[in-house]
């Protein structure tokens, strides 16, 4: 039978959009899911799943309300359930996002940049 | 509030020892596992996860009873629930596990290699 590996640049090299997190391979009911983006995103949080970011080029900073974290290529950070949050790139970011299936990019909060749930 | 972003290569640097899988972060109940190894591991299987590998540095192979699949650095993939496997790596493999949180590396498998969760 034959297997297919998943690499993920030739992926990422598919996403022509920032904000639009493509869906890659689902593990246990989570979704693993890459993403590219610059500038600000929108506040919001997620009611009922964790969030993993791996940033695998570029950087990015998570902005809480009471701190923030900046994470570059090969750095790691799960926000919290329920914790309010903002994503930032100053440059172009890939990242890996991982987080329960059907999950909603913005959250609670809706707007523009709400993505439809998409595979590459 | 400061918050600590989870470097890979730095947590990787801290594993000494192959067939160590330890765990970085948990994320909706599933584990994130850094590990190195060579050589072949045993035929397993588990009962209760599908099992992620991301190739992080070198290569590996995951051979199945039915066929095999080479993975580089930057691939990935998604072994099902309940299918037997057996990881082989020629020269040293890092990869990035995730799974559900508790699952015993050899599966149902047992003997020498079984590893004890452990975090680092």
């Amino acid at each position: 039978m034959p297997y297919t590996a998943i690499n993920l640049a030739q992926k990422l090299s598919l996403i022509t959009q920032h904000w639009q997190p493509r869906t890659v391979a689902h593990v246990n009911g989570q979704e693993l899911k890459l993403v590219k983006f610059q500038g600000e995103f929108v506040w919001h949080s997620h009611s009922d799943t964790e969030e993993a970011f791996l940033v695998i080029a570029g950087k990015m900073e998570i902005r809480f309300r009471d701190g923030s974290i900046f994470l570059k290529a090969g750095e790691l950070f799960v926000v919290p359930q329920h914790k309010e949050h903002i994503t930032v790139a100053t440059e172009e970011c890939q990242a890996l996002i991982i987080e329960k299936a059907g999950t909603v990019n913005t959250g609670t909060a809706g707007g523009e940049k709400t993505a439809a749930e998409q595979w590459v």
